[in-house]
């Protein structure tokens, strides 16, 4: 893996508690000469998909390395403790609960998936609450300095492996259903749609078209420039754009979308042209 | 200390102020080799005992090396800059107000103990107001290229370094009292006490015996499993474990028990058997 | 640039959302050797002078290497991405509006300015909105492995180059008029001015003195000591100091002053003597 082997984490497990650190701290005490780059400790807590969602943004722009993602609800139940192979080259590392598969999708799919059963290359006393330090940490750490996956345990079938729901757009002629899947902390908004749902559904609406969304329920209504770029339109104004990772999000120019129009994870919006571009 | 000597940081700086970053540069300014973990920056501010409780709990998992910690209220008074070499080998760095012992206990105990006074290894100047980055990180980085500990000051009495108090469990015959010591970023509720505190007390009660919880002068009555893991009790349940560090703890699976039950640092919590395991 | 080149972050984009991880990520996939530290990514959303006061306070304390700031509310819009060679060695990396500018200037001033617009030198497909990742992290990167700054793009006038407005203190005889330009972590309220500047205003005061600190339009007064550290006055009173980067500040020791006085950005106080000390 090169001679500064690349391990990602991600975790819910917040930056004012020390687990985060130990995990580093167990990483580099087994392979010193790793490169250990935190993507996020504060996903919301036991938001398994915003941290599936959180690693397949980060995903791309990773170094091939082993990916170590904990956000764990069932940590210390029947759940598995895995690590998938991806095509790229990458291991992803975690619970069998659906927060690692976006990611190996996006990096390939899943090549060769394995239980990790090793205890050779756990920590020596695994606790019943905290296996980011006991089980994924020690096997990111043992890849980084040579292990084989295929050492840390058992093949299992990837057919077999847990799935999340993941909300899909509703493409209809002349408008779009969307579920809202994150409010990042600028307050955008993103949706569980990307731009080509939008385009398809509207007849590829002109930058600086006007849109029209709007909530089952309830009769406010949101108007916002479908636009390429927050400079299009003025401080304050609402947008709808493409954002840096493909997908279709809601935004207020200097703003905060998700606080200006209240809108949460899972609130549904309907998107119609009220006005087309020039 | 070998090529990529070890040092970890926790402080109560937060992380919006540019202290713990500044903290970092300075090491690895002086130690470009090193390997710098953050344990944690967000240390509730002034909070020493909880700071000297997070580095207790990181101590065992971290690589041997220096480990600076700053939770600091009496920074620019009398209260001396040490260090503390502890018998597994590493240096433990910052206030003598306490922070560092419970960690250092944890590490086999204090073997020598110094006085941070060369000015030889301290920044060029020094503030009143951030020995972090004048006294403690210059220590740790300086340690890291080799420089003898003896050679940061003057030997100490390790008899005469400041301890904490801290809140020890009472064990009766049927019931425990302890303290809250810490609410974690889940709202687990860490007290002080050890799992072995509450079997003494109870007469070792089988999983699933359901424990009563009372506060003085509080009629309300927490009900909560004695688990050896949070999948034992429903989501939203309460429960009794002990936690990956060792101590009892009292959590509400997939939940916050901190809010549900309006518990805080000091709180002290009566516990009794109400109904066996089997 | 030596075997571990330097590279510092500061951004306002949060520690929840993967940006700065991804920044982090995508240099080390170019720069493997590189040292990467985050001064900070909680800069107040869009608050480019926050940003660039960080980045001043911090500068001193860096490393010689490259530094990306990103605060950047006008990204996606025509303003400049630029990379600024200063006279210790340093190049600042961000967007042409004012924020790198402080830091420059402490770093000696700008020597070479250059506009960001080599391709090879960013990801291969740039974003609207996210510059951090696809242009200014890629410039720090390959300037760590080797290239010339002038391969990043042609130079640019430094006289051309955004300034913020950056508030001044009025002196005058026996009273100073200063804004607040930082609350940090600790409710620490930062001036815009050095303690220089209050002792031209109320003739050398001796530390002990009492001062007494208006605002315009409030008939509330604040008092406090002229203090060279927290520990001359007892917890919980105010004193105006001289912090650890050089600038004026009102603090409550071991308390929140921001907090206690209702206190917050571009509030203006004026500062006269009370009492003189002994």
């Amino acid at each position: 893996m090169g001679d500064r082997p690349f391990i990602s984490l991600l975790s819910d497990f917040g930056s004012r508690d020390p687990s985060a650190g130990i995990m580093r701290a167990v990483i580099l005490g087994l392979a010193p000469q790793a490169n250990v780059v935190d993507i996020s400790h504060e996903v919301a807590k036991y938001r398994v998909r915003d941290g599936g969602l959180l690693l397949w943004c980060a995903a791309p722009y990773l170094p091939v390395g082993s990916h170590v993602a904990v956000v764990d609800p069932g940590v210390g139940t029947e759940r598995r403790p895995i690590a998938l192979r991806v095509h790229r080259g990458d291991v992803l590392i975690g619970p069998d609960n659906g927060l690692l598969l976006p990611a190996a999708e996006r990096l390939g799919g899943v090549v060769d998936a394995r239980l990790l059963t090793s205890t050779a290359h756990r920590l020596p006393v695994v606790s019943s609450s905290f296996h980011g330090r006991d089980i994924f940490a020690p096997a990111a750490a043992h890849l980084a300095i040579g292990v084989p996956l295929a050492a840390l345990g058992p093949e299992i079938a990837v057919a077999g492996l847990v799935r999340l729901p993941w909300p899909l757009p509703e493409v209809r002629d002349g408008e779009m259903v969307a579920a809202v899947i994150y409010v990042d902390t600028f307050g955008n908004v993103k949706l569980g749609a990307e731009a080509g749902d939008l385009r398809r559904a509207l007849g590829k609406p002109n930058w600086g078209a006007i849109l029209r969304l709007t909530r089952p329920g309830q009769r406010a209504v949101i108007h916002a420039t479908w636009a390429e770029t927050f400079g299009r339109v003025a401080a304050g104004a609402a947008l709808v754009y493409e954002d840096s990772y493909g997908r279709l999000c809601l935004a207020v120019n200097q703003g905060d979308a998700g606080a200006a129009f209240g809108l949460h994870e899972d609130d549904r919006l309907t998107i119609q042209l009220e006005q087309p571009g020039l």
